[in-house]
């Protein structure tokens, strides 16, 4: 079959005006800001629903709020290759992130039904209504309802209005009880393709605008105590100290160096906090975050471990008594081995270099690999930069972006025994 | 001069009678709070004027809210030898810091009172009314004005309810306009004796229960901020990261070895905060303080120096951006070598081994050195523990303390030419 060309400053254009426009869809006149069962929420979902039926597309809402587009195959009833992202938002977002993988794959779509092709299987696009997990601090709950694995516990919770979810879900005119009618079937699907903004600088110190995502990395989240002894900062000898402060300040050194010398490993302590915290007061206690990414479980888990037995030796000898829980353990989701392989077979195609890369930051693929396969194909964005007004994706690289996508749609090969 | 004898259980027990019936003068009704100017001011300064005048002393109160008594010698109006200490506190202070070195030289007045014993010269006893600085952020006023260099600035300072130290004072039932008559002359005193707890660990350690001061240490205090770049904690390998907060560990651990390996050199990283603060987000900027003291200024400069250029060259290999800031310099206050030497012999006569110290934390002795040449003697407090409830001294240890004072007291020569 031969391939169609998405490439070149049009295509580029016409996505970043869509994005442009969804981006106009926040409930604040400035900054982008789109929350689950919000006006927003409708106002978005009403634009996408238009999107995709002028794309040929059969389109419709489900149970939780995701909007899904069907384009049929040749035949009718086919399984579906699942293509999207997400359409809601952090607080004061940036625009491209989830938006690009959902107007991407209309725009690819698009292209099919103007060229009037129909593959050997349907076509999908989904936007999942809460990736990001702002409004109800729960994450996914878009693409747990379509894999099945949605948390009935999840109802109860409120945002900080005090609304519940299911309260939320009711006002937005959806039935609390009806969201198992959300989820699908395995066998609705061949695979789930997310194209999604890298949110990370690896892409552009490569000089490439795209790259094939290898996994989903697990995290694990620790948070660590020191305790000392607080005491004058002019009367008590350096000899005799236990400085809860300079015991975590080698701990981080130790951490940061551990990461640096192990490939693939991703630690960062991002909060620290220190009591008494007065400038003459030597720190009786300070508390820290870990967090560590491996785009390995066995690694990750692994490297965890050594941090702590890092942690234990230096509190011991600076007589620190230190207290470490585990606060969240997610485990890694592999990108299928066989969708890695036909996306980067459609960048060399398209004249890229095949990039792979894992993904640190998490996405909806997380949960629809209950699903289905999921494979994931990363655009460079400008500085690593995201969930910050500043993100951003050249025109031509959404147009690489979207030429790979529709490559990799019109060559798939559904998984075999052999792949 | 036959030395009189002080020590045992009786002396401390009386001590610590008048260290309680002092600590019930408190703001709270549960722990310790007396700020200056405050009725608990008042209050205390009566029961001081009361115990004075019961040890044969004239007495009153000055300008600025000092409580002064005066012991004549054999001849009237003979230049004093000043003993005392401060009796404001911190809030939720312990109850020997500052009251202990002004109830033990009343004590030190009694006994020499009740033998009818009269010295070459006059000894006065202060009680300094603000030597923490609490309540207007301004410390050593009471001393200050004693030793003329009050600054009128001070007198626009306001406490946190929003009232001036002028309005308090005239509250008080004192005159602003007449702090210039707290003044003293230099001749009007031989040397200035402060007897004050250690607040340190030092006398514990070595074992012995008082110590002579060597000086009370200068101080800087830095203010530094190391800007990086933030970022996603699963995003941007180690090697790209500008991570603020790592830079500032490897800064932490640089100034503790510097002053591990500089014996008199105190350095203390006492608060930290760092920017945006979420454990998924890698830093990308970080405030710390640095305190650092030495008895020797030369010392403490050249010590600041080598740490500034540290972090300067640890935030050069880390591309982070370095702000230093030095807030507070204070100047180191020599103890004068003659009045060690006095003190240092009447710890020998009294059976202890003499140790000396400088002391790290500040003292009226710092303000009162501007009238007239200042000693110190420190009494061992359990734990080192200061500026909280825990603070303890043995009824032994009291004891001991007041029978160096009254030793140094009846054995005391003025300053010659040769001394």
């Amino acid at each position: 079959m031969a391939t169609t060309s998405m490439t070149g400053q049009t295509t580029g254009e016409a996505i970043a005006q869509r994005i442009d426009q969804l981006a106009s869809i926040s409930e604040s006149a400035t900054g982008l800001t789109r929350l689950f069962l919000s006006a927003e929420h409708r106002n978005a979902a009403e634009l996408l629903l238009t999107w995709m039926r002028e794309a040929g597309m059969s389109a419709r809402t489900d149970a939780i709020g995701n909007v899904i587009g069907r384009y049929e195959g040749a035949k009718p009833d086919q399984p579906a290759l699942l293509l999207g992202s997400h359409f809601d938002t952090v607080r004061n977002a940036g625009k491209w992130d989830g938006p690009l993988g959902i107007i991407t794959a209309i725009a690819c779509v698009a292209e099919l039904n103007r060229q009037h092709k129909r593959l050997p299987f349907a076509v999908e696009v989904i936007g999942f209504a809460d990736e990001e997990g702002v409004r109800f601090a729960s994450t996914l709950l878009g693409s747990r309802a379509l894999a099945g694995t949605f948390d009935e516990s999840a109802l109860a919770g409120r945002d900080s209005d005090g609304v519940s979810l299911r309260e939320a879900l009711t006002g937005f005119g959806l039935d609390p009880q009806n969201i198992g009618t959300a989820a699908r079937a395995p066998s609705d699907y061949l695979a789930y393709l997310e194209l999604h903004i890298e949110q990370g600088p690896v892409l552009e110190a490569e000089g490439v605008p795209v790259g094939v995502v290898t996994a989903i990395s697990g995290a694990t989240r620790l948070a660590v105590t020191l305790e000392g002894m607080a005491g004058h900062a002019g009367t008590v000898p350096m000899a005799m100290r236990r400085d809860a402060l300079s015991g975590v300040a080698e701990c981080i050194v130790a951490i940061e160096k551990q990461c640096r010398d192990d490939p693939g490993l991703f630690g960062t302590v991002g909060t620290i906090r220190v009591e008494p915290g007065a400038s003459n007061v030597i720190p009786g206690r300070c508390t820290f975050s870990i967090d560590m990414r491996s785009a390995s479980d066995e690694h990750r888990q692994f490297a965890v471990k050594a941090a702590i037995g890092s942690i234990e030796r230096i509190a011991g000898r600076r007589r620190l008594v230190p207290r470490i829980e585990i606060k969240h353990e997610g485990r890694t989701t592999p990108c299928a081995p066989w969708l890695q392989a036909q996306i980067s077979a459609a960048i060399a195609r398209r004249g890229y270099r095949a990039t792979a890369l894992p993904s640190g930051a998490g996405h909806d693929g997380m949960a629809v690999a209950d699903l289905t396969d999921i494979g994931m194909i990363f655009v460079r964005c400008r500085g690593g930069v995201s969930h910050h007004p500043d993100e951003h994706v050249t025109l031509e690289d959404a147009a690489a972006g979207a030429s790979v996508l529709l490559d990799v749609i019109e060559q798939f090969q559904p998984k075999t025994a052999a792949s």
